[in-house]
């Protein structure tokens, strides 16, 4: 089959092999797929992945066991658990030891004709949420794992920093909180969505240290942190969205003498996404910069750096 | 007045000035000083602070406007806040960005005849408390703002990394909680009093990786993170007491895949320290390894490196 597959470089290969139907999982034809920004950093050797690449999709079920799944229009959490371990049994698969991610840790990812998935990961797509909002559901999911951690309180002074496409994702979920939202960054070219939303945006310079008390990093650089860590206030809270190949020289004694509060956040829960979208409470129509066909994948990728959604079109939704 | 002066060298001085009663202040003679590994870090350049050294103490009020408080045993919180700025009218006066530090920044310290607080750093100390365990008041209150800042449950697994001086306080606080509770050292001839108390203590080689909840960084030292990191759980908390004269490399990434909190905690508060030493909660005289008179501070000073707590005799209680 066609697929996007990355082995030290990236190839657009006609003659992957198809994958087998195991016990559990469902073959899923995909219809689109997302580049994130963690695919270009995969491409740059994070977490040493070798195999197919994507793992923002939505598609059909089209072979399973359980023949109800057959035919299902489905997004699907990338986490492949194993089921048993402590970490599982305490509920907390994400955090799997024994667990293969989507296109990102040893498991063919959702850019190619065809990939498979335990049925555990998958959720059904409601009917009025089309295939272009339905392939933003990782992505939102991974803004909303921010207020599954940390209580954000409709009182508080919170910057996003980072305005690209995950900060996309985590501005618009945290203004449904009430909170007082700034969105900095560097890209005012972009901003108009996000100030009809009644979100300030605005560059690092204007704002004071110390101005906030939550500050999210999702700019995907080292670099990132340093404003982060200046906009915080004492005993305020740094989340860290960020994914990056390298490491990052943090004067920790600072976060112990202003008592702040880091954490680290990752993937999040899936059904609150899909509801939001039904909803209609997130836009993703104006994050879409451009959608290619597969065939156009390397094309496609080029173009992901420095823009927002690049989308794969792989196959008709019908 | 004698004192105990950093100006880039440790010196005991005869003829230092002697402070001068200002508004809302206190003068006080301190009866017993406790050498802290902050006092250490300062000797090597920690905080860039000159002047008189020294933050634990008890002590008698000799002077005040205010006419209640002379004649009483006090202990004293060492961030002297400005009370007015937005921080301290949050509540949160230890954070003030004016506030002076007692023997830490611009404020003069305790190793000295006399030293002047503000009224509204001081607590009376009960009757039944002891000086020789007043004087532990500021670290413990330090191992209290953990459960301040974080809600330690009794089911927990938590560990302390760390056996020295304020690991010994840590670990009696958190063995309040009824969590199971591990400290993890360098020093097996320390740990009689903390295995008495029902405390496993042991060496890092003996745990594995990812089998706390709860990890405590009280190390001192930029290399403690590496155990602590190690030791936590996904999802789990690490909270870092240490404050060094260094930076540190961490690997940002890992935290956010691994989601861990990371929790900077540093004073705490002294009413309930003082509940927990009237209780008799809390162990402090098989932590004291010596005591000098001030006369003999450098010496007293050598000596705090790699023991436990060393206190300076600064006068009679009487």
């Amino acid at each position: 089959m066609l697929a996007l597959v990355f082995d030290g470089s990236l190839n657009l290969v006609t003659t992957y092999a198809d994958p087998t139907l195991r016990p559990g999982e469902a073959l899923i034809r995909p219809h689109l797929a997302g580049i994130c920004n963690t695919d270009l950093e995969i491409t740059r050797g994070y977490m040493g992945f070798q195999g197919v690449l994507g793992h923002e999709f939505v598609g059909t079920v089209i072979a399973c066991e359980d023949q109800a799944w057959v035919g299902q229009r489905v997004v699907g959490e990338i986490n492949a658990a194993c089921g048993v371990c402590a970490t599982c049994r305490r509920g907390d698969a994400p955090h799997c030891l024994q667990r293969t991610t989507l296109g990102i840790d040893r498991r063919d990812g959702v850019m190619a004709e065809c990939f498979s998935l335990p049925v555990s990961c998958l959720h059904v797509v409601p009917p009025t949420v089309p295939d272009t909002a339905a392939v933003f559901v990782e992505p939102l999911a991974a803004a909303l794992e921010i207020v599954e951690q940390s209580h954000i309180r409709p009182t508080e002074r919170v910057a996003v920093v980072g305005d690209g496409k995950l900060g996309a994702m985590i501005v618009q979920v945290l203004r449904l909180t009430g909170c007082a939202l700034t969105l900095v960054g560097r890209h005012p070219e972009r901003w108009g969505v996000y100030q009809r939303q009644g979100i300030t945006c605005t560059t690092e310079d204007h704002l004071a240290a110390g101005s906030f008390d939550v500050v999210v990093d999702c700019t995907g650089q080292p670099a990132g942190l340093a404003t982060t860590r200046r906009l915080v206030r004492p005993r305020g809270r740094l989340v860290l969205k960020s994914t990056f190949e390298a490491a990052s020289e943090i004067n920790l004694t600072m976060l112990v003498v202003d008592e702040v509060q880091l954490l680290g956040s990752r993937c999040g829960p899936f059904a609150p996404a899909l509801r939001l979208l039904e909803r209609g409470l997130i836009e993703t129509a104006p994050l879409i910069t451009a959608t290619y066909p597969l065939t156009r994948a390397l094309e496609a990728f080029a173009a992901a750096r420095g823009n927002l959604k690049i989308l794969l079109q792989m196959g008709s939704s019908n």
